[in-house]
């Protein structure tokens, strides 16, 4: 234990220092090294597939689902792919040294407030090897340094694509450290790095819902998380109908298994006569289960009766729980009572009930006339996201 | 313990729903509610003074030190202060529904980025009474609700002064509970609190370092917190030399005790012989104890050698650690090494070193040619400060 802490510590004082230099680091000087990453990762396709058909075999060997296996799978294409969101990263503007508001004290003193980079980033994450890149070329554009600790499932390729990127650094002149990586397979390390709040500024967990309560519970360090994404849409009573289907069939259907993909519906009384049997045929087609209340199956009669712990549930699937209210104040203190303050929105005219949601519901993102699954760092014009927090 | 733990269940879940309420209030209700508070603290007097009574008593019977009695002490003075305290948060702008940016998509997606409450916020602290009332009033100008888990040795005093929060928000009709107060003395209490993650969304710990590491490694909640100000001042060879001995004298001088004054000051070596010797009479005339390198100690014979620990040490005192470097770049890692993250400045006319000093240091408040003790909330023009974080 003592030698895991050791190693701890010293991995987490290099990137530290590291952090230190690529903090200093111009807008062309950080461009020039993610440019390098992007020409050394269509050149080592070959290394990644070799070192990915490691991990592949032993997924193999471990009877690891079909869906797991497709995440863990690099193909040329998909390595193709990552290099190309590196190059986006490259597009992007420099996030540090941007004054974001200035001013003068009545004595003369001048204030301003600056972006500024965080130092070192620990990221713990699960199976996808392109975790790793993103993850990378993000921490360098914004002037970190990083610690990544992938699953041990992909530790082959993990390994090799930090490899690549410690080629380019290395070519730049740039300290390796700026992207570190964890080689111990010990899962005891991961605890002794979430006590370092000396040397490690802040912890990404990015995995399910059981990883990321251990981090919150174990770490010293400010955590960026968010546990779950139960995402709601309200139908008020003043919505446009036809809007209001297209909203909630894109919210649910277009990627279930994701964490901005609707769980909940709420429908106003007054227009569920009207609304949910047109929803129902589109629900019906896109092969959709609906565990409904009493009153909605009114018109729904083949959905499922919900039961209780069916409200606040993440399906992360093609399922929907389905219930009518009476008011705007019933919706709201159902999305208080079970969201996950992920995502929630509404569907109406009434720019008053549209107001009135908005300042009631504490969520990350709140949305109005639009799909719960434009909450995304790429939509909002981001460009890119490393995490989402709920705190 | 399980009654304990459902006592500060119970708190924290009606704390959760007073912060509802608190956050969808507007700014003149906010300001009624305050100013009733303003009202009935100046109307309390006699019934704060008795109530402090009784902690004075408690604080002689355990022997507290007298600058902790002084802290304890409430006088019709200090109580007319914190009235005038919450009429200055009265006048303070409404923090809330601020869009501090807002932007259209090529798609047509409207996104605006809105300042919103944050929830329930748990404030542990120590003796100072007046910490209730700065709390309480800041919490609900900004539509929050506080939980406050004072120090024992100040119970009868805090409670009292809470009963006059509680009467002018039933006078209002607002739930008690946007101020609520942790009763019992067990401490365990707090660790409990710590984990409520799902109602509780921002801790802050007021006091010694000892107490704000407990909460560091007890929380499952984000942290608003900084363990120590050890701040540094760097005096460059193209200072102004009467400006730089001003600054130091002030930042030393000025209020020792404070987080924002300087502990070690860095000279560089080429401006050292004519700026220590001025710097030496005034630090004199304050009675200043000098802890100095061999370098330093060339011009100012009478300091004590500096030992190792007194680098990076935060004196509270009217102690000053002084050192002479070579340049700019060992006076930057000098503070990186030492730093607390907290307020660290450079005196120079050259604005290439200035700009130098401020990209590498990465500290909550950089300063050019001004003194660390304007790193404050009130200074910057924000009128009030609940707490610094360094993170």
């Amino acid at each position: 234990m003592s030698s895991l802490r050791s190693y701890a510590l010293e991995v987490s004082k290099k990137a530290k220092a590291a952090s230190r230099v690529s903090a200093a680091l111009s807008s062309a000087e950080k461009n020039r090294a993610l440019s390098e990453i992007v020409r050394l990762l269509k050149r080592g396709k070959k290394l990644l597939e070799l070192e990915n058909a490691k991990d592949l075999r032993g997924a193999a060997k471990r009877k690891l689902s079909p869906v797991l296996i497709d995440r863990l799978t690099l193909t040329p294409k998909r390595i193709q792919e990552m290099a190309e969101g590196v190059r986006t990263v490259v597009r992007l503007g420099d996030p540090i040294g941007e004054v974001q508001k200035s001013w003068t004290r009545p004595n003369g003193l001048k204030i301003s407030r600056v972006t500024v980079p965080l130092g070192v980033i620990f990221i713990i994450y699960e199976s996808r090897p392109n975790v790793t890149s993103e993850c990378a070329s993000l921490c360098l554009k914004s002037g970190n340094a990083v610690i990544l600790r992938g699953g041990s499932e992909a530790f082959y390729s993990n390994r090799a694509l930090v490899s690549i990127y410690w080629e380019a650094l290395r070519k730049c002149r740039l300290p390796k450290e700026i992207v570190s990586f964890v080689t111990t397979p010990d899962h005891r390390a991961v605890d002794l790095f979430l006590k370092l709040d000396d040397w490690i500024n802040l912890v990404i967990p990015r995995g399910g819902e059981t990883l990321i309560r251990k981090v919150a519970a174990h770490s010293r360090i400010p955590v960026i998380k968010h546990y779950k994404g139960v995402c709601h849409l309200f139908i008020d009573k003043e919505a446009d109908l036809k809007q209001a289907v297209k909203v909630a069939l894109n919210a649910k259907c277009q990627r279930p298994a994701t964490c901005n993909a609707m769980e909940t519906l709420l429908v106003h009384e007054k227009i569920a006569s009207r609304f949910l049997p047109l929803l129902g045929q589109g629900l019906r087609r896109a092969h959709c289960e609906v565990r409904a209340d009493a009153r909605t199956r009114t018109w729904l009669p083949w959905a499922k009766s919900a039961r209780k712990d069916d409200w606040g549930k993440e399906f992360l699937d093609n399922i929907l729980a389905v219930r009518v209210v009476p008011d705007l104040e019933t919706a709201i203190s159902h999305i208080q009572t079970y969201g996950s303050a992920h995502t929630d929105g509404i569907i109406t005219k009434n720019r008053k009930a549209a107001r009135c949601f908005v300042e009631a519901i504490d969520s990350s993102s709140v949305m109005v006339n639009t799909s719960t699954r434009f909450s995304d760092g790429f939509q909002y014009g981001f460009v890119a996201e490393i995490g989402i927090s709920t705190d």
